[in-house]
Protein backbone atom coordinates (compact mmCIF):
# COMPACT_ATOMS: atom_id res chain seq x y z
CA UNK A 1 0.00 0.00 0.00
CA UNK A 2 1.39 3.30 -0.80
CA UNK A 3 2.43 5.53 1.98
CA UNK A 4 0.94 9.32 2.52
CA UNK A 5 3.59 11.15 1.19
CA UNK A 6 3.05 8.70 -1.93
CA UNK A 7 -0.36 9.29 -1.91
CA UNK A 8 -0.19 12.84 -2.20
CA UNK A 9 1.95 12.94 -5.47
CA UNK A 10 -0.61 10.58 -7.47
CA UNK A 11 -3.46 12.81 -6.08
CA UNK A 12 -0.96 16.06 -7.65
CA UNK A 13 -0.05 14.47 -10.73
CA UNK A 14 -3.37 13.12 -11.21
CA UNK A 15 -4.93 16.68 -10.99
CA UNK A 16 -2.41 17.84 -12.95
CA UNK A 17 -3.85 15.61 -15.65
CA UNK A 18 -6.92 16.01 -15.71
CA UNK A 19 -6.66 19.47 -16.03
CA UNK A 20 -4.49 19.15 -18.76
CA UNK A 21 -6.76 16.95 -20.59
CA UNK A 22 -9.76 18.57 -20.09
CA UNK A 23 -9.62 21.83 -17.75
CA UNK A 24 -10.12 23.04 -14.32
CA UNK A 25 -13.99 22.20 -14.14
CA UNK A 26 -13.80 18.65 -15.31
CA UNK A 27 -10.94 18.47 -11.76
CA UNK A 28 -13.90 16.89 -8.87
CA UNK A 29 -12.64 14.20 -5.95
CA UNK A 30 -14.35 11.37 -7.74
CA UNK A 31 -12.31 11.50 -11.06
CA UNK A 32 -9.07 12.54 -9.13
CA UNK A 33 -9.86 9.21 -6.80
CA UNK A 34 -10.13 7.10 -10.13
CA UNK A 35 -7.53 8.48 -11.76
CA UNK A 36 -4.95 8.17 -9.17
CA UNK A 37 -6.21 4.82 -7.86
CA UNK A 38 -6.84 6.15 -3.97
CA UNK A 39 -10.17 5.86 -2.41
CA UNK A 40 -12.48 9.33 -2.31
CA UNK A 41 -11.04 9.73 1.54
CA UNK A 42 -7.68 9.89 0.95
CA UNK A 43 -8.20 13.22 -1.12
CA UNK A 44 -10.13 15.07 1.45
CA UNK A 45 -7.90 13.92 4.03
CA UNK A 46 -4.44 15.66 2.43
CA UNK A 47 -6.67 18.53 0.98
CA UNK A 48 -9.37 19.71 2.53
CA UNK A 49 -10.86 22.07 -0.23
CA UNK A 50 -10.55 22.30 -3.77
CA UNK A 51 -8.90 24.98 -3.73
CA UNK A 52 -5.95 23.65 -1.28
CA UNK A 53 -5.67 20.44 -4.41
CA UNK A 54 -5.19 22.89 -7.40
CA UNK A 55 -2.74 25.39 -5.37
CA UNK A 56 -0.79 22.18 -4.48
CA UNK A 57 -1.04 21.39 -7.97
CA UNK A 58 0.07 24.71 -9.17
CA UNK A 59 3.02 24.53 -6.46
CA UNK A 60 3.95 21.25 -7.37
CA UNK A 61 4.30 21.50 -11.14
CA UNK A 62 6.73 24.51 -10.71
CA UNK A 63 8.85 22.65 -8.09
CA UNK A 64 9.33 20.06 -10.73
CA UNK A 65 10.27 22.23 -13.34
CA UNK A 66 12.57 24.22 -11.58
CA UNK A 67 14.66 21.02 -10.42
CA UNK A 68 14.58 20.54 -14.02
CA UNK A 69 15.67 23.65 -15.53
CA UNK A 70 18.20 23.99 -12.43
CA UNK A 71 20.11 20.88 -13.34
CA UNK A 72 19.90 21.57 -17.09
CA UNK A 73 21.77 24.58 -16.25
CA UNK A 74 23.93 23.36 -14.06
CA UNK A 75 24.76 20.72 -16.58
CA UNK A 76 25.13 22.77 -19.37
CA UNK A 77 26.94 26.05 -17.90
CA UNK A 78 29.85 24.24 -16.31
CA UNK A 79 32.25 25.82 -18.59
CA UNK A 80 31.94 29.24 -20.08
CA UNK A 81 29.29 29.66 -22.46
CA UNK A 82 28.24 32.43 -25.27
CA UNK A 83 24.53 33.47 -25.03
CA UNK A 84 24.30 32.29 -27.99
CA UNK A 85 24.86 28.43 -27.05
CA UNK A 86 22.84 29.07 -23.91
CA UNK A 87 19.83 30.67 -26.04
CA UNK A 88 19.93 27.68 -28.37
CA UNK A 89 19.92 25.59 -25.48
CA UNK A 90 17.06 26.98 -23.97
CA UNK A 91 14.82 26.19 -27.73
CA UNK A 92 16.26 22.86 -27.47
CA UNK A 93 14.86 22.63 -23.87
CA UNK A 94 11.71 24.18 -25.15
CA UNK A 95 11.42 21.94 -28.34
CA UNK A 96 11.84 18.68 -25.94
CA UNK A 97 9.38 19.96 -23.32
CA UNK A 98 5.99 17.67 -24.95
CA UNK A 99 2.69 19.24 -24.30
CA UNK A 100 1.32 16.72 -22.45
CA UNK A 101 -1.16 17.27 -20.14
CA UNK A 102 0.78 17.75 -17.40
CA UNK A 103 2.29 20.62 -19.17
CA UNK A 104 -1.03 22.11 -20.25
CA UNK A 105 -1.81 22.22 -17.03
CA UNK A 106 -0.23 24.91 -15.89
CA UNK A 107 -1.62 27.57 -17.86
CA UNK A 108 -4.99 26.10 -17.11
CA UNK A 109 -4.41 26.72 -13.63
CA UNK A 110 -2.71 30.62 -14.44
CA UNK A 111 -6.35 31.51 -16.06
CA UNK A 112 -7.68 29.83 -13.47
CA UNK A 113 -6.02 31.85 -10.80
CA UNK A 114 -7.53 34.79 -13.32
CA UNK A 115 -11.07 33.91 -12.03
CA UNK A 116 -10.19 32.69 -8.06
CA UNK A 117 -8.00 34.94 -5.99
CA UNK A 118 -7.16 33.14 -3.81
CA UNK A 119 -5.10 30.72 -6.51
CA UNK A 120 -3.08 33.84 -7.22
CA UNK A 121 -0.14 34.11 -4.38
CA UNK A 122 0.40 30.38 -6.01
CA UNK A 123 0.37 31.73 -9.01
CA UNK A 124 2.66 34.68 -8.28
CA UNK A 125 4.96 32.20 -6.59
CA UNK A 126 5.42 30.37 -9.39
CA UNK A 127 6.29 33.33 -11.73
CA UNK A 128 9.50 34.48 -8.94
CA UNK A 129 10.36 31.09 -9.03
CA UNK A 130 11.15 31.09 -12.81
CA UNK A 131 12.15 34.59 -12.47
CA UNK A 132 15.07 33.71 -9.96
CA UNK A 133 16.13 30.78 -12.17
CA UNK A 134 16.30 33.20 -15.16
CA UNK A 135 18.21 35.59 -13.17
CA UNK A 136 20.89 33.02 -12.08
CA UNK A 137 21.18 31.49 -15.34
CA UNK A 138 21.94 35.04 -17.48
CA UNK A 139 24.00 36.20 -14.43
CA UNK A 140 25.92 32.75 -15.09
CA UNK A 141 25.63 33.79 -18.94
CA UNK A 142 27.56 37.50 -18.31
CA UNK A 143 24.00 38.82 -19.28
CA UNK A 144 23.83 42.39 -17.84
CA UNK A 145 21.78 43.38 -15.23
CA UNK A 146 20.24 39.92 -14.60
CA UNK A 147 17.45 41.00 -12.36
CA UNK A 148 16.03 43.41 -14.82
CA UNK A 149 15.72 40.83 -17.34
CA UNK A 150 14.60 38.00 -15.80
CA UNK A 151 10.94 38.96 -15.79
CA UNK A 152 11.01 39.73 -19.46
CA UNK A 153 12.80 36.37 -20.63
CA UNK A 154 10.17 34.68 -18.75
CA UNK A 155 7.23 36.09 -20.24
CA UNK A 156 8.91 35.79 -23.83
CA UNK A 157 9.47 32.38 -23.02
CA UNK A 158 5.54 31.50 -21.87
CA UNK A 159 4.27 33.76 -24.53
CA UNK A 160 6.06 31.55 -26.95
CA UNK A 161 5.27 28.41 -25.41
CA UNK A 162 1.93 29.33 -25.75
CA UNK A 163 2.05 30.16 -28.94
CA UNK A 164 3.88 26.75 -29.99
CA UNK A 165 0.81 25.15 -28.14
CA UNK A 166 -1.77 26.52 -29.69
CA UNK A 167 -0.51 26.57 -33.32
CA UNK A 168 2.28 23.96 -33.47
CA UNK A 169 4.80 25.96 -34.77
CA UNK A 170 8.86 25.58 -34.11
CA UNK A 171 10.89 26.61 -31.71
CA UNK A 172 13.32 28.71 -33.72
CA UNK A 173 12.34 31.88 -33.01
CA UNK A 174 12.31 31.25 -29.06
CA UNK A 175 16.08 31.28 -30.26
CA UNK A 176 16.04 34.38 -31.73
CA UNK A 177 13.74 36.45 -29.24
CA UNK A 178 16.38 35.47 -26.61
CA UNK A 179 19.12 36.75 -28.73
CA UNK A 180 17.37 39.53 -28.90
CA UNK A 181 15.90 40.63 -25.73
CA UNK A 182 19.56 39.60 -23.74
CA UNK A 183 20.93 42.12 -26.58
CA UNK A 184 23.44 39.69 -28.46
CA UNK A 185 22.20 39.57 -31.74
CA UNK A 186 24.37 41.82 -34.19
CA UNK B 1 -36.58 40.05 -33.91
CA UNK B 2 -32.83 39.92 -34.39
CA UNK B 3 -31.59 39.29 -37.79
CA UNK B 4 -29.80 36.89 -38.60
CA UNK B 5 -25.77 38.50 -38.86
CA UNK B 6 -26.98 39.62 -35.16
CA UNK B 7 -27.94 36.64 -33.89
CA UNK B 8 -25.08 35.07 -34.62
CA UNK B 9 -22.78 38.14 -32.98
CA UNK B 10 -24.91 37.28 -30.11
CA UNK B 11 -23.69 33.54 -30.05
CA UNK B 12 -20.25 34.17 -30.18
CA UNK B 13 -20.33 37.24 -27.76
CA UNK B 14 -21.55 34.78 -25.43
CA UNK B 15 -19.48 31.94 -26.50
CA UNK B 16 -16.53 33.47 -25.62
CA UNK B 17 -18.54 34.92 -22.01
CA UNK B 18 -19.09 31.39 -21.47
CA UNK B 19 -15.78 30.32 -22.57
CA UNK B 20 -13.71 32.64 -20.39
CA UNK B 21 -16.21 32.16 -16.89
CA UNK B 22 -15.72 28.60 -17.17
CA UNK B 23 -13.62 26.68 -19.76
CA UNK B 24 -14.09 25.33 -23.06
CA UNK B 25 -15.25 22.04 -21.42
CA UNK B 26 -18.63 24.66 -20.27
CA UNK B 27 -19.50 25.58 -24.17
CA UNK B 28 -22.76 23.60 -24.59
CA UNK B 29 -25.39 24.59 -27.15
CA UNK B 30 -27.91 24.69 -24.23
CA UNK B 31 -25.74 27.24 -22.42
CA UNK B 32 -25.10 29.15 -25.73
CA UNK B 33 -28.87 29.66 -26.22
CA UNK B 34 -29.63 30.15 -22.37
CA UNK B 35 -26.89 32.70 -22.55
CA UNK B 36 -27.14 34.32 -26.17
CA UNK B 37 -31.14 34.32 -26.27
CA UNK B 38 -31.52 32.57 -29.00
CA UNK B 39 -33.19 29.63 -29.88
CA UNK B 40 -31.02 26.40 -29.99
CA UNK B 41 -32.10 25.68 -33.87
CA UNK B 42 -30.35 29.15 -34.88
CA UNK B 43 -26.60 27.83 -32.90
CA UNK B 44 -27.12 24.61 -34.97
CA UNK B 45 -28.22 26.62 -37.89
CA UNK B 46 -25.11 29.47 -37.69
CA UNK B 47 -22.47 26.38 -36.54
CA UNK B 48 -22.25 23.03 -37.99
CA UNK B 49 -20.15 21.41 -35.64
CA UNK B 50 -18.96 22.88 -32.13
CA UNK B 51 -15.47 23.43 -33.50
CA UNK B 52 -17.02 25.76 -35.82
CA UNK B 53 -17.80 27.50 -33.09
CA UNK B 54 -14.70 27.54 -31.49
CA UNK B 55 -12.85 28.75 -34.14
CA UNK B 56 -15.05 31.77 -35.67
CA UNK B 57 -15.06 32.89 -31.73
CA UNK B 58 -11.54 32.84 -31.40
CA UNK B 59 -11.55 34.78 -34.89
CA UNK B 60 -14.01 37.37 -34.08
CA UNK B 61 -11.98 37.80 -31.06
CA UNK B 62 -8.78 38.72 -32.84
CA UNK B 63 -11.03 40.84 -35.36
CA UNK B 64 -12.53 43.25 -32.83
CA UNK B 65 -9.30 43.10 -30.60
CA UNK B 66 -7.29 44.08 -34.07
CA UNK B 67 -9.49 46.68 -34.84
CA UNK B 68 -8.89 48.11 -31.02
CA UNK B 69 -5.16 48.14 -31.41
CA UNK B 70 -5.17 49.45 -34.80
CA UNK B 71 -7.60 52.33 -33.91
CA UNK B 72 -5.08 52.73 -30.66
CA UNK B 73 -2.61 53.43 -32.67
CA UNK B 74 -3.75 55.44 -35.71
CA UNK B 75 -5.02 57.64 -32.82
CA UNK B 76 -1.85 57.85 -31.16
CA UNK B 77 1.00 57.83 -33.98
CA UNK B 78 0.06 60.70 -36.03
CA UNK B 79 3.02 62.68 -34.74
CA UNK B 80 6.46 61.81 -34.11
CA UNK B 81 6.63 59.28 -31.48
CA UNK B 82 9.63 57.90 -29.79
CA UNK B 83 9.52 54.49 -28.72
CA UNK B 84 9.09 55.17 -24.88
CA UNK B 85 6.05 57.38 -25.56
CA UNK B 86 4.86 53.61 -27.74
CA UNK B 87 5.66 51.59 -24.80
CA UNK B 88 4.20 53.83 -22.35
CA UNK B 89 1.27 54.13 -24.43
CA UNK B 90 1.15 49.74 -24.76
CA UNK B 91 1.25 49.95 -21.32
CA UNK B 92 -1.50 52.06 -20.90
CA UNK B 93 -3.83 49.67 -22.78
CA UNK B 94 -2.67 46.63 -21.37
CA UNK B 95 -3.70 48.10 -18.07
CA UNK B 96 -7.25 49.30 -19.14
CA UNK B 97 -7.92 45.60 -20.73
CA UNK B 98 -9.93 44.46 -18.21
CA UNK B 99 -9.57 40.32 -17.70
CA UNK B 100 -13.18 40.29 -18.16
CA UNK B 101 -14.72 36.60 -19.38
CA UNK B 102 -14.17 37.72 -22.74
CA UNK B 103 -10.67 38.34 -22.47
CA UNK B 104 -10.02 35.64 -20.52
CA UNK B 105 -11.39 33.25 -23.61
CA UNK B 106 -8.55 33.29 -26.18
CA UNK B 107 -6.21 32.18 -23.70
CA UNK B 108 -8.73 28.82 -22.97
CA UNK B 109 -8.88 28.61 -26.76
CA UNK B 110 -5.17 28.60 -27.41
CA UNK B 111 -4.73 26.09 -24.39
CA UNK B 112 -7.75 24.24 -26.63
CA UNK B 113 -6.11 24.10 -29.81
CA UNK B 114 -2.89 22.88 -27.83
CA UNK B 115 -5.70 19.19 -27.35
CA UNK B 116 -7.74 19.61 -30.72
CA UNK B 117 -5.38 20.23 -33.97
CA UNK B 118 -8.61 21.42 -35.91
CA UNK B 119 -8.40 24.83 -33.94
CA UNK B 120 -4.94 24.99 -34.67
CA UNK B 121 -5.14 27.22 -37.91
CA UNK B 122 -7.41 29.66 -36.13
CA UNK B 123 -5.19 30.29 -33.76
CA UNK B 124 -2.32 30.62 -36.33
CA UNK B 125 -4.60 33.43 -37.74
CA UNK B 126 -4.69 35.31 -34.80
CA UNK B 127 -0.92 35.08 -33.95
CA UNK B 128 0.04 36.23 -37.63
CA UNK B 129 -2.85 39.42 -37.16
CA UNK B 130 -0.64 40.32 -33.97
CA UNK B 131 2.63 40.02 -35.74
CA UNK B 132 1.42 41.65 -38.33
CA UNK B 133 -0.25 44.78 -36.06
CA UNK B 134 2.85 44.71 -33.71
CA UNK B 135 5.12 44.97 -37.14
CA UNK B 136 3.16 47.77 -38.59
CA UNK B 137 3.08 49.57 -35.39
CA UNK B 138 7.00 49.10 -34.76
CA UNK B 139 7.42 50.28 -37.97
CA UNK B 140 5.82 53.54 -38.12
CA UNK B 141 7.95 54.04 -34.48
CA UNK B 142 11.01 53.67 -36.60
CA UNK B 143 12.30 50.36 -34.98
CA UNK B 144 14.96 48.48 -37.04
CA UNK B 145 13.94 45.11 -38.69
CA UNK B 146 10.37 45.33 -37.62
CA UNK B 147 9.52 42.06 -38.99
CA UNK B 148 11.85 40.12 -37.22
CA UNK B 149 10.85 42.30 -33.44
CA UNK B 150 6.97 41.28 -34.34
CA UNK B 151 7.05 37.61 -33.24
CA UNK B 152 8.95 38.95 -29.76
CA UNK B 153 6.84 41.26 -29.07
CA UNK B 154 3.82 39.63 -29.43
CA UNK B 155 4.89 36.56 -27.37
CA UNK B 156 6.04 39.49 -24.71
CA UNK B 157 3.18 40.86 -24.65
CA UNK B 158 0.44 37.86 -23.63
CA UNK B 159 3.60 36.27 -21.58
CA UNK B 160 2.97 39.13 -19.21
CA UNK B 161 -0.82 39.75 -19.91
CA UNK B 162 -0.94 35.71 -18.58
CA UNK B 163 1.18 36.63 -15.42
CA UNK B 164 -0.92 39.60 -15.00
CA UNK B 165 -3.87 38.04 -15.24
CA UNK B 166 -2.59 34.79 -13.25
CA UNK B 167 -0.74 37.03 -10.26
CA UNK B 168 -2.77 40.23 -10.29
CA UNK B 169 0.75 42.02 -11.19
CA UNK B 170 0.84 46.21 -12.33
CA UNK B 171 1.69 46.25 -16.01
CA UNK B 172 4.37 48.33 -15.39
CA UNK B 173 7.62 46.25 -16.48
CA UNK B 174 5.27 45.60 -19.67
CA UNK B 175 6.84 49.35 -20.56
CA UNK B 176 10.26 47.93 -19.25
CA UNK B 177 10.62 44.96 -20.78
CA UNK B 178 9.06 46.54 -24.49
CA UNK B 179 12.12 49.38 -24.01
CA UNK B 180 14.47 45.94 -23.49
CA UNK B 181 13.36 44.59 -26.17
CA UNK B 182 13.22 46.79 -29.00
CA UNK B 183 16.66 48.57 -27.72
CA UNK B 184 15.97 51.38 -26.81
CA UNK B 185 16.81 51.06 -23.10
CA UNK B 186 19.73 53.29 -21.77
Amino acid sequence: MANPSQTKERIVAATLRIIGEDGVAAVTNRRVAQEAEVSLGSITYHFATQNDLLRESLHAFVVQETRRFTDLAQLHCTGPTTPQEAAALVGQVAADTAFDSEHIAPFELYIQAGRDPQLRAAAAECFAAYDQLAASILGALGVPDPERMAGPVVALVIGLQLRRLATGAATDELVDALLLLTGTHS
